[in-house]
């Protein structure tokens, strides 16, 4: 019998896992300077944290993995982070700290049973910010500069911004009324859970898989007409902010946001190019008024956006940004006979203490063999080790590159790879 | 209706992710340097991957997370690291990179419904390494040696290493024929897995941890007795090794693995101390002539360990190693106008870019709360900025700690804070 991974599951190894891990290194620095601070959550949930936010028609909800534990509890492998995250920051009362803002970060693998496709998985990574306490145009534009600050860290090229406001709560309201009107006299000839929207969240509709490329959809009104003059003065300053900054942003008025708790700002990033990559949306965010009261009785503004790490990693790939990413050893040493092999283990040692990656042949004891080896993880520097070199204290080291050897004395070994690697 | 996190599962925040982060970057740059490559195998695997090894009756077995997926798959959350780094390693043919070592190591949440009590989770990280390709005991002794010095290197005190050798097969085979003579006649009062065992492998009836305070398990014949000569040899050079590295370690005959796939090296770290940390076991290893074997038909030998992160860091709070370890904010700016407000957010960017944590007050404009906001994030400089400053490209900087305050040039400041901070 063989075994196999899950479908839809990776294996990182190799480059894959340095990619991974230079990716969330770079991200959570910049993550961290804006001060946001790391959370890391359960990778499962009670299943009403998730079910709790949204409408029972989620895409994410189809794609769950919900079981029943040994103790017959309902668990959920969480398909997003920010459920886990606002129950985290409610139940730790994190906002009890008397900051005015709690900037929170989180980075790990998500669960979702989707339809294997090309890059796409069940198991994915994803990064993301939540801020909660305040709901200010500064902050929602130096939310979006960070995560375009992350990106341009990351060396990922063309990318575009794309915003929309739908507007504080009487904006929304309005606005759905509208779509109410608009849709009550074609909803016979959109999807099932469209017709339920009508009268539960019309906006909702908006965000419909099934029926996006429907006229119905496309044709149907605009929430900018509907928004009041608190909300476009608050777009505006969002926008203003933007500007200063020479984000590259468009406008785009059919991006909204159908579920209650948002509020105002909606914005995504996507790569604009003339390659393949082309219109591929790389992040999505938003602000939401009353995420955090949906699931508490705490009344406190939010703002966050998330990314899925492998995208940004295929996109990486394509534009080229992993640049000397692989694994390598500083120094073999090699070992002229039986005794000399202790020796060159404990000198191995010295050296991994001090930061450099050193090996040995654990095996033979061969010249030929131990060169072999160096052929095969290619060290940068090779040292020989004999009876000679141990009473003298005098090693060999050799560049494997430009092939130059010297000899130094053992106490100068440190000096000597600080200057040269 | 509040939200709860699982029972058995735990949130890092504040200080719990600093502490699990500074555990995971020491102990994986440390294996890097021993030429441990990092290996990320996903959170569950097809279920057989866990049940293929060992016997059914494993505690870990019982306490799995197993459950059908929508496609109808049994699939287990990750009990233990090792199994999923095997069936990765010989899925993905690691072994056919030529390299007589492969070095792999893993840190990441694992997943057992155990009973809850202090210091024990439901979903916990450990850490491990695997070498696959050679067994010498060179090499044995080696890895032993690579947990030891992550463990000073974290700082942890009093760590004193078991060992002991349950011999090649042949030894193994001995051992379990006089392990069959001697419980034959006393079975009947040992538990029913140890009954089964009697047939199966006598071996695991030493592993019982339901009679593993009965005198008849307690007075069973000792491994050292049975071992041949290779064996002695072999495990007397690990331990030769061992005393050329200063290594503090017990050799204790009581340590065995009664799992078929185990030969020769098996080892524990524990804490020796006069406090109630004394006799904690902290890592457990061993070497596998036949993992691999079991699980495919590469005939390839293997040693590893692990070490539970929660443990450790636990350890490392008793013992006071964590210095220094919190969030802090390098600079807060301060603005004396709304126009400024814009220029200290660009000032806050430039400073997150050049790797500084930068922070301003996004909601207020008057001194009087943004020094409020001062006093609760404790920046180590505050910057002033206003007309006058933006216009003459000069800035007050104070020193939070000695309140010393100097006039610097825009241009001057990161030279300032690298050489202040």
């Amino acid at each position: 019998m063989s075994y196999q991974r899950v479908k839809g599951t990776q294996d990182f190894y190799n480059d894959s896992i340095l990619k991974l891990r230079y990716v969330e290194k770079l991200t959570l620095e910049i993550a961290k300077n804006y001060g946001f601070k790391e959370i890391k959550t359960p990778i499962f949930e009670n299943t009403e944290v998730f079910t709790r936010l949204g409408d029972e028609s989620d895409v994410v909800k189809k794609e769950m993995y919900t079981f029943m534990d040994k103790g017959n509890r309902s668990i959920t492998l969480r398909p997003e982070g920010t459920a886990g995250v606002v129950r985290s920051f409610i139940e730790n009362k994190l906002y009890a700290n008397n900051l005015p803002l709690n900037k929170l970060c989180y980075f790990g693998p998500m669960f979702r049973y989707e339809r294997p496709q090309a890059g796409r998985f069940r198991e994915f990574n994803q990064f993301g910010v939540e801020v909660f306490g305040a709901g200010t145009p500064l902050l929602d534009a130096d939310v979006i500069i960070s995560a375009y600050n992350i990106f341009k860290s990351l060396g990922i090229e063309n990318i575009k911004l794309k915003i929309n406001s739908i507007g504080d709560f009487e904006s929304r309201q309005n606005y759905s009324k509208a779509l109410e009107k608009y849709f009550a006299s074609n909803i016979e000839n959109m999807c099932s859970d469209c017709n339920r929207r009508l009268v539960t969240n019309p906006m909702r509709i908006l965000d419909c898989k099934v029926d996006k490329n429907n006229p119905i959809l496309l044709n149907a009104p605009n929430i900018n007409e509907y928004l009041n003059q608190d909300s476009i003065k608050y777009f505006n300053e969002v926008l203003s902010v933007l500007d200063a900054f020479n984000i590259n942003y468009d406008v785009d008025y059919n991006l909204v946001r159908g579920l209650d708790y948002y509020t105002d700002t909606v914005f995504e990033y996507v790569i604009e190019s003339d390659d393949e990559l082309n219109s591929l949306a790389i992040c999505a965010g938003g602000k939401y008024s009353s995420l955090v009261k949906e699931m508490s009785n705490q009344d406190i503004p939010g703002i966050g956006y998330a990314f899925g790490v492998e995208r940004i990693i295929a996109i990486m790939e394509k534009q080229n940004k992993f640049k000397d990413i692989e694994y390598t050893t500083d120094v073999q040493i090699i070992s002229l006979d039986e005794i000399s092999k202790l020796y060159s283990l404990k000198l191995a040692n010295e050296l991994r203490l001090s930061g450099y990656v050193a090996e040995i042949d654990y095996t033979n004891i061969t010249m030929k063999h131990q060169f072999k080896l160096a052929d095969k993880i290619n060290p940068k520097f090779i040292i020989i080790v004999g009876e000679d070199e141990i009473k003298n204290n005098k090693f060999t080291i050799k560049n494997s590159y430009n092939k130059e050897q010297v000899t130094i004395n053992s106490q100068d070994l440190l000096t000597f790879l600080k200057e040269n690697l």
